[in-house]
């Protein structure tokens, strides 16, 4: 138990934010308590690879004590944040009925981005995200799953609704899992049926915005959006989606012939909002919410009016108006780590948070990726060695290092993924959860 | 298309009988459909390690038709069999109320056992088995979950509750599963917590049976028991579960300090019986089902009076009386797949099923299994290191003997465990489709 005069430090979320900034705390006096609603830390960008088959979920979602077990002041307590109180510095978190209250002299948010359907949260039965392990779970087993259900469909028009494949969002996200799951229909899944042929899938990528990768400049989106149609994904751009449903969607498109496409399986990757603990976090502090549910925070990532509070990675809007990705959160992680440091040492003057990019990648398919660093654009095998190279670093743990080369050598040398099970949770855990919910009979189980 | 007039053989299951049998009919003059209601083949004695966190669901159950890519001559369909018409010779199955009719000349039957709570089905909601990949990452939520909920935990008794674990069933898969998780306990979550310390789990294994691991009489079953003691595991034997509820469970004993047990986790590895298949085939063919709902064969393993229907492995009861094991389910899928062959070239006559025992081995912890060739009997590390060659051998497909290899290398040599990721789908999918079910509201999701 920690002595009642040392720093209290509570860090909600165990995302690249929460982790960063923890790790940097180790030899601060102080005591750690990490709150999240999963056990596990999450590699987010490499979530694409569970929803395909290419990785286990063990590989990039390694549990947070396991990583944190060397870290003596460092506690992970799993639950919900359900209430941030600013006044008596606390935060009460709840897991199956039981709360817990943990009380902070600093605290960080780093609770992430969610999938956002732009106020239409009913396309998210038929249209999951790729946010959490759940997800990508999910995923896998509808991909793999329609082309088992397109093997027994016997009507032409039913089987190709099964063999389509729509994935909302031309940003890194959509790209990967386009390329994915034309990797899969054209090498992966050769022959492994005997009345299909996996090859005669339809991949289709629509996106609002005109170009693909739009953070990656229009070369780059040039480079990518040729890759994929080499990889034989149907692109679109300037669609809006206007309606998805368990057998389609529907596009604000003049094309008649794209006004409506049949597809089982659809994959949303067009947009993310803060999480909920944003706007309560505004809420209790008296501000507005910033964009997309975001928190609008001073130069140092504090909330403006509590120096003691900060927030970080994806949940943070900066007036320096930075992107949210992995590196932003580690860094703002490592930054509001190092400010409480320095506050517990008796330095209070706030510094400003300045993101160092290193640069931004996006793998199309094997041997194909595209990278940013500046004004220096690389593209194809080049881009995927660098790609191969960054994410092998930065995935946690030796033996998940190990194993994921192995994974990606047999999927990218070879065509097998080790990764394939289909469970009847991915299939019907989430409608089974949500059909409850409107049964209103979910509290006994959440 | 397969030509009419070419012999057609169908196989329900893609367990070990199931697939032994389509793999040997490779050369066969038929067509080989494979029909089963998962889409992959599942090498059931490893189900343990992938509810204690040690293999990816990957590594045991590879896709079906990705290992049967190869075999022109073999189809593999998903779906529930829900009918078998022994005169028409057609196997009704289903997916997504999808109905295939498929017809037979020859037909297997290999669609296992699954677990029997001998009549106490409501035991099921709170005492997985272990039969399933579903089961396995569900026990697996519950396990690592477990100790989350006692770290949270205020109350002693509550904590107490959280960390005891009762497997039920003193066989191999029982066995199994108590040792790894004392493992767990003693080595892998060694300095993952702070308020409680894993090693004071309580582990319980009880069984009816007057020594552990009946089948391998009664030395190695006294050496399994010392392992399993020396690892911290309580065994209370000659004990009857009479009830099971989500807090504990009650014991038919005279020690009243063992009447009832607090403990949420729960494991069920005391029973099995056949598919409901088997009774379906017994009703068909006008025979009385045998011992828990198998089906009672010629010595050839066919159906009385049906020389063209097989049942093999575990859903068959032999003359011989031969057990539950995957070497009975390989050879007594081959033994059908050789007659079946026979007859396409005209040799009616029935051969007699000999199964020549390979042994039975069980791990008990790393270091330490046991093991019996007839009368030779082997323990401790010699076992464990034959237990490992055996395992590596019969896993399926290269890319899972390396990674398999790998994660036991840093499980036995090191202490830690590659997926331990807990998901919602885990967590509440089975709860929440039985409470589905009762709500009779299930029919539109399967």
């Amino acid at each position: 138990m920690p002595a009642p005069s040392r720093h209290r430090v509570v860090v909600v979320g165990s995302g690249f934010g929460g982790l960063f900034a923890t790790k940097m705390l180790r030899r601060a006096d102080c005591d750690v308590t990490v709150i999240d609603r999963t056990t596990h830390h999450l590699f987010q960008p490499l979530l694409y690879q569970v929803a395909t088959g290419i990785l286990s979920e063990g590989e990039i979602a390694p549990a947070m004590r396991d990583i944190l077990r060397h870290q003596a002041n460092a506690h992970v307590l799993l639950g919900e944040v359900t209430d941030i109180d600013l006044e008596a510095r606390t935060v009460t978190s709840s897991v199956l009925e039981r709360e817990t209250v943990t009380p902070y002299d600093s605290l960080i948010v780093a609770a992430g981005a969610r999938t956002s359907y732009f106020g239409n949260d009913d396309f998210a039965r038929h249209a999951p995200g790729l946010k959490s392990i759940d997800d990508a779970l999910e995923l896998r087993g509808r991909i793999f799953g329609a082309f088992e259900m397109a093997e027994l469909e016997p009507d032409p028009a039913e089987r190709a609704a099964w063999m389509t494949f729509v994935v909302v969002g031309g940003g890194p996200t959509g790209v990967e899992m386009a390329g994915q799951i034309a990797e899969l229909a054209h090498r992966t899944l050769t022959k492994n049926f005997r009345r299909i042929d996996p090859r005669d899938a339809r991949i289709v990528l629509v996106d609002a915005a005109p170009q693909l990768l739009g953070s990656f400049g229009p070369r780059l989106g040039g480079k990518a959006r040729g890759e994929l149609e080499r990889l034989g994904v149907e692109i679109h751009l300037g669609a809006m989606v206007s309606g998805v449903d368990a057998h389609g969607l529907d596009l604000d498109t003049d094309d008649p012939r794209l006004q409506r496409i049949e597809a089982v399986t659809k994959v949303w990757a067009a947009g993310v909002a803060g999480s909920p603990l944003g706007a309560l976090l505004c809420e209790r502090a008296g501000i507005q919410p910033g964009r997309g549910g975001r928190v609008p925070v001073e130069p140092d990532c504090t909330l403006p009016g509590h120096p003691e509070v900060y927030v970080v990675g994806d949940l943070m809007q900066h007036p320096d108006g930075l992107p949210g990705v992995a590196e932003v959160a580690m860094q703002s992680g490592m930054h509001s780590a190092i400010q409480i440091e320095r506050r517990i040492a008796g330095d209070m003057t706030p510094r400003r948070f300045r993101y160092r990019s290193l640069g931004d990648l996006a793998s199309i398919s094997r041997y194909f990726a595209v990278g940013k660093w500046g004004r220096v654009e690389v593209w194809g095998f080049l881009g995927w060695v660098i790609w191969l190279v960054v994410h092998i670093t930065f995935l946690t743990g030796f033996k998940n290092r190990v194993t994921a080369l192995f994974h990606w050598i047999i999927s990218f040398l070879g065509r097998a993924r080790a990764e394939r099970t289909i469970t009847k949770q991915q299939i019907f855990a989430r409608q089974a959860l949500e059909e409850l919910e409107t049964l209103r009979v979910r509290d006994q189980y959440l």
